[in-house]
């Protein structure tokens, strides 16, 4: 059970943890990610923040999590669950310190974004994803899927375990 | 030296350092920040990420730098110095740790937004603040202004330590 937790645990947790199995192959479509099919939603660093996070452990990152017009309304408007349409994306970075920083203030206390490791994306239909509770998933690094099926089959169990009154997300809204 | 450095770094990392001094009277606009007058500009939790950061020691934050149409296209576009007209704003909650993350995830890892602690906007008008750098500043909690003029003059000393190549300002574009 424990080693079933934190297998689970690596799924909205990203990259790095070893889960990555062999490639998926014979997809229709490249571009996208499999199991779900979800492609890289146009503009999205553009959209509103969410929230932001720190994974420590393995992860070591730092995290901002941003939403779609319609997964930033229903944050504000506390609308469980997340209507059709909505998509949440997780980006992530190194956890890095800032020696810049740390020089001006006197101490070593600054955290900053080093590379980027992967982002990943919540992605609301009720219908097409109703047996992985109304949402599709999907991780992209450098802008490509990762094409990995074994890592793509923990992202729904893991969101399962998230408690159901919000929607099976982790994020809450950071005002 | 010592003890300068760190009260100028307490300026950028804004509150819970002990540097809050008796307010500042007989403002003409109880709506604006002392010293510089910067009021708090609309809309901005709808503005496009910059980056994010984790202060720890005393502050033990989380933060998410926002910026206005200006200031972000100047990030994306590595335009330096800032034109006036930019706007960046920094959030920052407390740091908590995630009981409910940490218990799908099997180990202590998570860490999130708690409550807010203040929202702190540097405003480029090379003119206006010809004497700081170009840069005006402000510090808000709860939507009003930190009304300390103690607190608001430590922070022009304080950019003017970081790298004048990024125009006095901390952070940098997380892609």
């Amino acid at each position: 059970m424990r080693t079933t937790t934190l297998r689970l645990g690596a799924c909205i947790m990203g990259a790095g943890i070893g889960i990555f199995a062999p490639l998926a192959t014979g997809s229709a479509d490249d571009d996208a990610s499999p199991i779900f099919g979800i492609s890289l939603p146009a503009g999205y660093r553009e959209w509103q923040l969410i929230g932001v996070a720190h994974e420590a452990g393995k992860l070591n990152d730092l995290r901002a999590i941003l939403g779609n017009d319609i997964a930033v309304k229903a944050y504000r408007d506390g609308t469980r669950p997340f209507p059709d349409g909505a998509i949440i994306a997780r980006l992530a970075w190194e956890y890095v310190s800032s020696a810049e920083n740390d020089a001006v203030f006197g101490q070593a206390q600054s955290f900053v974004p080093g590379s980027p490791t992967n982002v990943q994306f919540s992605v609301k239909d009720s219908k097409k994803f109703a047996d992985t509770g109304g949402w599709g998933y999907g991780q992209f690094e450098g802008g490509k899927p990762n094409r990995s099926e074994v890592l793509m089959n923990t992202c729904a169990p893991c969101h399962a375990a998230v408690s159901s009154t919000n929607d099976f997300v982790f994020t809450r809204y950071a005002p």
